[in-house]
């Protein structure tokens, strides 16, 4: 970090990598940049467990400083890594994904190519929004839920009014009467703040207010409008260019679902395969999520749930992928698994995303991992996670001065910069770039609360929201300032949208706006590659970059601090010229000053 | 680095980890001791993929700076991954395997705890010494090989003089006579000499003299003396207290194999099922190693290979072990695997592993495994593999000022430093101690040779070796200046043993003696935990150390320079009394000043 112009250079982005997804079995050309006075360039690629070693040759007439090689990539497995090694005089050293150096690094930190992977690029290029559906709009007041039309949890549902504070009461029982219609409704207020497409959290028939306990994967719930809401908005959004992404709960389901009811009446119901019966004194009958009784865990160890939810032909995923939905969010992905654990995590995740993929050919597929999911990112299984590891928590933590559990935190800069760089460079470029980037959610406190309702140190947040390697996700309401009514993670994230315009904060909505224009008309955003510019303890910077097959690259910096005030902060720019995306004003590369407060992206021109 | 006392501490060793290898299903107590102003200590577990959070209370009555605070952590899982929090007033931070950080580190640096996971604790103890069975000792030249005896590869073997030079003619070919009778006769010197275990290159019928080619894998080679060779080296050894690790080619054999014959010579021949047949220009009509058609590779998609070499009651596996030997060395340990492929190496390591248990409980099984092996130890299969990764190979480049190719590198110490770490802490803790540290083996060039016969720099090597994490192996002859006669790897590294002791360096001899006999006496160098101290350019060091059950830390501290001359360093060593492990002088912690040449092993007193 610090230094922009690296020495060397090598990258997916097609001046570096031809295409990405070549077959497996074929070869795919690649190159490598360096102003290092080297004699000599080489390819150095794992085969079965064997580093072997390729001619790179200099090649001509392309453009940036320095000299070019290239050379041919074998692909011969699902995933190839590969390093360059450079002999200089009297040296020699050795790229990887994370740099050069003198030691051969292990394999974690090689380059990686995918072959034969396709990934979900319309998403590359999104804007996502979260709707949390009893949360965002009330398009229909004749399906509300009605205060005492059933009970759950032995207690009956509240209907409540829009302009009710979320109460610990009301967690999971109040209905807000936000629908399906409603969000139909909004598609021009999502079109117009620029949103691309919609994570809805589930829509399916449930008892609670956050339908995470879905009774009927099959139907809409009929206080979201049921199915023909459902039909309505996938017809107008599709037409408003936006997607909409749906959410699988797939780890459990409820227990008023009529499968789980048919398994506990007869002890030969076929049904009975779909969970994990056991014997523990304390804990529910069955394996069920944190043990709570109403979430009986699917037991993937029988093809029954792999069929009736991934793989069959007439399975979940398959279901609402044919009626419009653009993908899945996979709720507590990591869990997913056989005999009332996650075994074979990943080999289901293969299976879902297989089955997924032969519906919809772009269908894109992530999980909820809320924790380190590298292991889970091979390209095979999902195509990217929700990305708090790797991004939004660090960054919140940072501008926050606390973890999402209000534990004071003092991480600087360079740890964030450090603990972000450590989670992509890891990654497979394909899966890097999908991987769902968000800085808040249902599950977790609303940014606006954790910064202090500080708006430069959202703008901060935003922009590198929008900047950063990935897929940018914003959460209702946050473009208008919602916020929440004391400190905690859900229920308090989840305050219904307010609709009168009085409560916005339009100067707000108008900078979420702009820089969500800004990414979308960016493409080096989309799949540029990354690396750190710059970090102090309340500032850092990234450079994005796209390296075109001329060798002409195209480049955005995103810079921000986490100060409420102005902050100067000096870095070095790539040479050449550089645009404000957002106030249009023009400045020269080399060593600059720029107020990084409130963030700043900047495009080369 | 370059903090020796960290503010906050945690380890295998029994003041932090009540016990290695407690029963899956059950608890055992881990502990953490600091000097920051904590308000209250977290144990974090993985479990099924959540983060599980479990109260840590303090604890009185051990030494050591600072407070001590104490948690059960639940064995859950065949590898168990955890971290600390520790809250301070205004701040908290994570403690992992790799320090103090503020940011959540990915799940790679956590700590962790194999259940029920048996090491080879004899082998951290012992000092090996490598023995390529021609070279080192001609006990009988009743039994060598006769020149023209035999052709292999087309051409005749030859028996050649002790103290002909090695050639490349004589590659493969070339037999100079050692056998297992004069490894043997051998036996005083080498007891002398301090090592407790040998790992001899492959001893069964083939027909070149490096026996990676086996024809028998069932007899030992009549020209090392057949069986009673083996059974009275066995004894011998036994009764000097020295063990016997063999050599396991297990990827491929040799084509004149009766296996191979059987399976050329007819299509519905058993055994063509343990190779893999193909049908490809240019090639073996057979999956051969690197295409060598004298190397057919064995296929273990088929259970028939699985028996007959690793699980089948008469194993190849099981048959050595039950003939005296202490455990296997796996040659290409990652190559192997199923369908001409590394398909299912994992696995069947783990079905190798286990049956080499079964026949011996103590059985020490490790792989060759040249280049990163962090993904094939999970403690699940091989119990270590050799080092070159993460000791030997930077460790010698830097020593060096080359790789074994003799390509030139200015790596740094703090490089070094560096990528040991990186290796060393990703690894549970019992692998860390049974990777098999090395500088040198009979396939890349002699220390001494690359070291440019520097003695000082070669004392530097092997005290790094002696005082590393893992099990330290040296090879025959360097202990008295054994060399080479040009540059190169195989088969250059290979000359014979000299048994005309006015071609030995006898203070070198001393010298090595003596470092192997602190590396026995020491038990922190056998079981510690490792941190680096320091690290420059020229010079680096580390800290091994074992904290008791009350709390008090044994310590041992090895420095080395690169320099041929005088190195003053100035390290800061924890506080205390210490000794020079050779020299027997005393010296006081804190900021000291030492001559880092030729390597120091300072142990706490």
């Amino acid at each position: 970090m610090g230094e922009w112009e690296q020495a060397t250079q090598h990258d997916h982005t097609p001046g570096y990598t031809e295409r990405l997804g070549a077959p497996l079995g074929s070869t795919v050309r690649v190159r490598l940049r360096t102003t290092l006075p080297v004699q000599g360039v080489a390819l150095k690629v794992v085969q079965v467990g064997e580093i072997e070693t390729f001619h790179a040759h200099e090649v001509s007439g392309r453009a940036g400083p320095g000299r070019w090689f290239e050379a041919e990539l074998p692909l011969h497995d699902a995933r190839v890594r590969y390093c360059w090694q450079l002999n200089v005089p009297g040296d020699h050293l050795n790229l990887t994904a994370l740099g050069l150096h003198h030691a051969r690094r292990g394999f974690r930190s090689w380059f990686q190519y995918l072959p034969g992977h396709v990934a979900p690029e319309w998403a590359w290029k999104a804007v996502f929004y979260q709707v949390f559906p009893d949360r965002f709009r009330n398009g229909d007041p004749g399906n509300d839920v009605v205060t005492g039309e059933y009970e759950y949890e032995g207690r009956p549902v509240e209907h409540v009014a829009w302009d009710t504070p979320v109460s610990k009461e009301g967690d999971i029982h109040a209905h807000y009467g936000g629908d399906l219609n409603g969000v139909t409704q909004a598609l021009p207020y999502l079109r117009d703040l620029g949103v691309t497409a919609l994570w809805l959290t589930p829509i399916f028939v449930s008892p609670s207010n956050h339908r995470y306990d879905i009774s009927d994967y099959r139907r809409v719930d009929p206080h979201l409008g049921g199915e023909a809401a459902w039909d309505e908005l996938v017809q107008s959004a599709g037409e408003a260019g936006i997607r909409i992404v749906l959410d699988g709960v797939f780890n459990h389901m409820g227990n008023e679902n009529a499968l789980f009811r048919a398994a506990l009446e007869r002890e030969d119901a076929p049904e009975r395969q779909l969970f994990t019966w056991r014997d523990t004194p304390g804990k529910p009958p069955y394996h069920s999520f944190f043990d709570v009784p109403t979430l009986p865990k699917i037991d993937y160890r029988n093809e029954y749930a792999v069929q009736e939810f991934f793989s069959g032909e007439e399975s979940v995923v398959r279901h609402w992928l044919r009626r419009g939905a653009a993908g899945w969010r996979l709720d507590v992905a990591h869990m997913i698994g056989g005999g009332g654990s996650d075994a074979d995590n990943l080999p289901l995740h293969r299976a879902l995303k297989a089955a997924a993929r032969e519906e919809r050919a772009d269908a894109y597929v992530f999980g909820e991992r809320f924790y380190d999911p590298e292991h889970a990112l091979d390209g095979q299984g999902e195509d990217g996670s929700m990305n708090y590891h790797g991004f939004g928590l660090p960054v919140m933590q940072w501008l926050a001065g606390a973890t999402y559990f209000g534990e004071p935190s003092r991480i600087t800069g360079g740890e964030v910069a450090e603990i972000l760089w450590d989670a992509y460079h890891a990654l497979p470029p394909e899966v890097a770039l999908s991987m769902f980037n968000l800085l808040e959610s249902h599950d977790i406190g609303r940014a606006h609360f954790r910064v202090g309702e500080d708006r430069v140190k959202f703008r901060a947040a935003f922009t590198l929201l929008m900047a950063y390697a990935g897929v940018p996700c914003t959460y209702y309401g946050s473009e208008v300032g919602l916020s929440q009514s004391r400190a905690g993670n859900m229920p308090w994230c989840r305050e219904p949208m307010p609709w009168d315009e009085a409560q916005w904060d339009r100067a707000l909505r108008e900078q979420v706006k702009a820089l969500i224009a800004v990414r979308r008309a960016t493409p080096v955003l989309h799949s540029g590659a990354l690396r750190f510019l710059h970090a102090e303890d309340d500032a850092l910077a990234f450079l994005r970059e796209v390296t075109h097959a001329d060798g002409r690259a195209e480049r955005a910096v995103a810079l921000a601090s986490r100060r409420g005030e102005p902050h100067p902060v000096t870095l070095t720019l790539p040479v050449g010229t550089w645009r404000d995306a957002l106030s249009g004003e023009t400045l020269q590369g080399g060593a600059v000053t720029l107020d990084a407060s409130g963030g700043r992206l900047l495009v080369s021109v």
